[in-house]
């Protein structure tokens, strides 16, 4: 059987499986990423636990190839440059380095994670039958990956998609961690919610479970569980965060004009309490030539091996062109 | 010799060209497109002109197609939809109610006048050799025209690139005439321009020309002019449209990674006094990773025959397709 190598890069996790061409997961296994601040011992851990993974499906494996998923990752540089969230520092010509370490001529490629996960979302997932579509990443950062005309927007340079870090209050709002002022991730992912949090703190006077949680004590899932409590500070930041998040929905939409925002990642889970006020915000702020044309999904591929798919839809994407 | 009749639909004129396939316009002329509120009216003029523009250019004019550029025109449907500037109202089907007029099976498209400002500069311009550029037209309103990996943005449903409406101030700012509140469009265009003088005047008590000028009096001149003559608000006016300008750019930067913003239309006019601020804000807003990559351009077509060819350029991209 034909199998692509999946890797996703992640700050937390490393994810690795053997993809099928039908976006079926077979073998999956991960490691921490951390353990492995040497480059070099990293390279040899993947090697070793694309091999196990191997082993472990059988004997009729025929790899065509690795596809990866990282943030800050340039598609046409085959790098990862200068990701906050990793270790490694500088500009990391990963995709060479796999080579020589696997000692393959296979095609092996890089790609934004949110980016990957579009891919993945197109060949495997909802946005089978669609060519205009922006999947959204809600983790610890917010990601984007673009579609357009059928086609992933690289850029340039292969870093289109940086949605995090557009300014939505004309540089006069909240830093994010690249020094953005105002930019959209300081407000709308899982650390922009925890913010907030703070902020409605700061803000109103009612009682909270909040006020006696430190901030770096604070989870997603607490707000979540506030919320359905009916803590008022939870409601407050849930809404707020919902409202900016429509808004600039709503711009990116005059944008590219996308068929549907496909979202996915931790903010997510929250369901009902982010979605609702979403909903309500976003059809407001959309002009009225837009309305009621974009559709808010929730990805289909959620799960343990979303990202393992989305980077091994790097590979298979080229196989079928091939074959068509 | 192979021809195309471009033709640029505007609220205050009508242009009509007869373009080769290098982008030169060989016959051009225009008429008053308010003279013609009544639909049936303006198609037998249009009409009428093109036959007029033939029989100037003499015998061998062979007409291959009509490529049309005008405001919130959906290149999907044939339609220009609820257009603010024109005196039809709703949804106008002037791709099929031409073709009959005309009475041809030639092929007839229609697009935003941006996006087919964007066409003409990849086809004619100064994009010649680019993949990704975004054309911003600042006339009366906010115009952009996106190419991304060769190809225009054309959106779900043919209205991408309505970059005039995206909200810089999460909904506290200036109302657009669509009704955004915070549009760029509002600050950014010879329109936002004069609202700005008028913010200028309203924050600062420095003695300057305008304070003995009415709103409705005032022109882009006057302010381009007071700004050569060191009047400090012109020149205050003139730095806080760049700014925004710049902001808006590289929020823009950080969603298709363009090689070059080529920048084309009345408030261009004003030379250094808007590009010398806008690029010393511009790279300062930058992420990192983008800095030093995104040129400002001028238009290379600017000129009376710069919208007839971008237009016109809408056919002859069909046409060299079918070659290659």
């Amino acid at each position: 059987m034909d199998l692509v190598i999946g890797i996703d890069i992640g700050g937390t996790k490393t994810k690795i499986g053997l993809v099928d061409e039908t976006g079926k997961c077979h073998e999956k296994t991960f490691f921490r990423t951390k353990e492995f601040p040497n480059l070099d011992a990293y390279l040899d851990k993947i090697k070793a636990t694309s091999d196990e993974l191997l082993a472990q499906f059988g004997k009729d494996a025929n790899i065509i190839g690795c596809g990866i998923g990282a943030p800050n990752a340039s598609s046409k540089n085959g790098t990862i440059e200068n990701a906050s969230n990793l270790v490694w520092k500088g500009s990391v010509p990963l995709v060479k380095l796999l080579k020589q370490r696997m000692d393959t001529d296979m095609p092996i490629r890089i790609m934004n994670d949110a980016s990957a996960a579009a891919l993945g979302e197109m060949l495997f997932g909802g946005a089978k039958n669609m060519t205009d579509f922006i999947v959204i990443t809600l983790g610890t950062g917010f990601g984007a990956g673009i579609v357009a005309n059928g086609q992933l927007i690289d850029g340039y340079d292969g870093f289109a998609g940086e949605l995090g870090h557009v300014d939505m209050t004309m540089g006069d709002g909240r830093l994010t961690g690249l020094g953005v002022k105002g930019g959209l991730e300081a407000y709308v992912s899982a650390t922009g919610l925890k913010r907030t949090v703070m902020y409605m703190q700061s803000k109103y006077l009612v009682d909270s479970r909040f006020r006696s949680i430190a901030y770096n004590d604070l989870h997603g899932e607490d707000i979540t569980q506030a919320a359905e409590e009916g803590d008022e500070i939870a409601l407050k930041a849930f809404d707020y965060t919902a409202r900016i998040m429509a808004q600039a929905l709503a711009n990116f939409t005059a944008f590219t004009q996308p068929e549907a925002f496909i979202l996915m990642g931790g903010l997510t889970n929250s369901g009902k309490w982010i979605m609702t006020p979403l909903e309500k915000y976003f059809n407001g702020f959309l002009l009225d030539v837009y309305k009621g044309k974009v559709k808010l999904l929730h990805s289909s591929m959620e799960g343990k091996t979303a990202a393992i798919c989305g980077a091994a839809a790097l590979i298979w994407e080229n196989q079928k062109k091939k074959i068509v």
